[in-house]
């Protein structure tokens, strides 16, 4: 019996992360069908783009189920909520907010509850609020992050030690051994951004798929931190933000250096020297853009010759 | 069997990181009897101290192997290697530098040489100057750190691939379920600094340690990069660094701030305040200062019961 699996009836414990620009219908319907979760990205839709979404989502999962991811910054919010009752949203991934703002509500609209965390001080605070499970993101992921800058190595042991509600481990997650590394931690099922925003599915564009399949270790910072703790690939426009911070640039000048639409401009429209590039660290395992359908049997054999591996590994040559 | 047992002529393979202000003779030749291998950090010694430091660990390790760490920017070098040939030293960790100067000569000389890396470029370049072991450390990792910020999570699966080399993770491991993580990624052992940093025969002052049982998530932070990127407890020298910093202070100014013998003041005369508390980001998991033979049974035991519950786990309900 797994947790995340029985909580959400799925096959593997394996969610795709909500991520801007990438994972609309498309991304979501095929994850669901391939045995995961997948999740809608609200964060870069209009309320009724989301809707349409929705409904193609669940029109391509059959009996499959998905989820929306929806950030609680989100400045329609109400209207978002409220459609997604009305669509019979069955599990909602709620962010950077506070999770007691919309869970109760949620709950009572006979949804699953999952909310995204970077500290165990929040994960506590999840299950005050009465979620359902929790997602712990470390330091390694792609796009907004935590404050704290703890790396998911730290953080799932101090988030398992903390709550005892079933645990999603994210951030620099993108192989079966690192699916894993991360249940040996304590976790009961990984949420995976990056390695399903370079899929074929993934509405991302061409151009920022194949930047990010050609980037290497230490391409990806984590940056506009007096604003919002940000990782993208440094480009010209990451150049700008290290330069304005180095001589002492405050907020205001970096909102509006930062402006509006860059992830946008980077990940949608294919802007690689002015856009926002974001994706999690582990971009720099990645090396191709296949369907998602050979990302999941890919990440399952993995698992399963790992462990295998690990069962004939002794710590001492004497045992 | 196991790389690194057989590579050191070790029971497990765990090492001790080589620390500052930590780690002398007494803590490296308690974790060697406990059955690992204990370094003696010399970045913090006078030549002669280290030469004592050497026989008196000799001493106390009867036939147990020990080794030493050598940071390869330590001003004098020269003198600091023939020493290690004169007495006899088995075992070499360098790090802090290009691994093609000494490796040769230590090798040369009958040594085993390990060099800590932060990338798999340098995994590379540890292979062509012909090392016998790399050290890989990730983010999370206490003291100096690298500049490309990568985790160990997204690390040790990069140099696993870069290298066939016995591989010791290190950053962020303070867990017998942190070992097991590591191996799943690749790992043939581990390199440990903080919990051992906080035990009862480690050199560091009793303030020091205690502060560091203390601290909780986000309690250390990857600062001074403009000069060496280093992770510490945020305290009020952190605090100084950081105003500097936002007001775009430059390398000299930063110099000036940090000045000369901060580590010893924070780490080993206890200084709270005013000196660099050098620790890695896992010190949040670690709440107690017991002795070191303790530690090394917890690994252990942790690190089966780990892999029993590991073997239970099934990723689909219907394997």
């Amino acid at each position: 019996m797994n947790k995340i699996t029985s909580l959400f009836h799925i096959k593997y414990p394996i969610i795709q992360g909500g991520m801007v620009w990438c994972s609309g219908w498309r991304l979501a319907s095929a994850v669901s069908n391939a045995g995961g979760l997948g999740l809608i990205g609200t964060g870069s839709m209009h309320p009724e783009t989301l809707r349409d979404h929705i409904r193609k989502c669940k029109a391509a999962c059959g009996d499959k189920p998905f989820g929306v991811n929806v950030p609680l910054l989100y400045p329609e919010i109400e209207t978002i909520m409220h459609m997604l009752a009305e669509e019979q949203v069955k599990i909602v991934f709620t962010s950077a907010g506070n999770p007691k703002t919309w869970t109760p509500w949620l709950k009572e609209h006979g949804m699953t509850v999952a909310h995204v965390v970077s500290s165990s001080k929040f994960a506590v605070k999840c299950e005050e609020a009465g979620v359902d499970a929790i997602v712990a993101e470390g330091f390694e992921a792609g796009g907004h992050n935590g404050r704290e800058e703890t790396t998911t190595l730290v953080l799932i042991p101090q988030v398992r030690k903390s709550t005892s509600l079933p645990l999603i481990a994210a951030g620099g997650i993108a192989t079966g051994e690192g699916i894993v590394a991360v249940t040996a931690l304590g976790a009961d099922g990984v949420q995976i951004g990056s390695r399903f925003a370079l899929t074929i599915e993934s509405s991302a564009s061409e151009a920022f798929k194949k930047r990010c399949i050609e980037a290497k270790e230490g391409d990806t910072m984590l940056t506009l931190k007096k604003i919002v703790p940000t990782r993208l690939i440094k480009n010209e426009f990451y150049q700008q933000v290290e330069i304005a911070e180095n001589i002492g640039a405050g907020v205001d000048e970096l909102r509006i250096l930062l402006g509006r639409g860059r992830a946008k401009k980077g990940i949608f429209e294919g802007d690689l020297k002015e856009g926002e590039l974001e994706i999690g660290q582990v971009c720099s395992l990645i090396d191709d853009i296949p369907p998602v359908s050979e990302v999941i049997q890919a990440l399952i054999r993995d698992f399963d010759n790992c462990m295998k591996r690990l069962y004939l590994f002794r710590i001492t040559d004497s045992q």
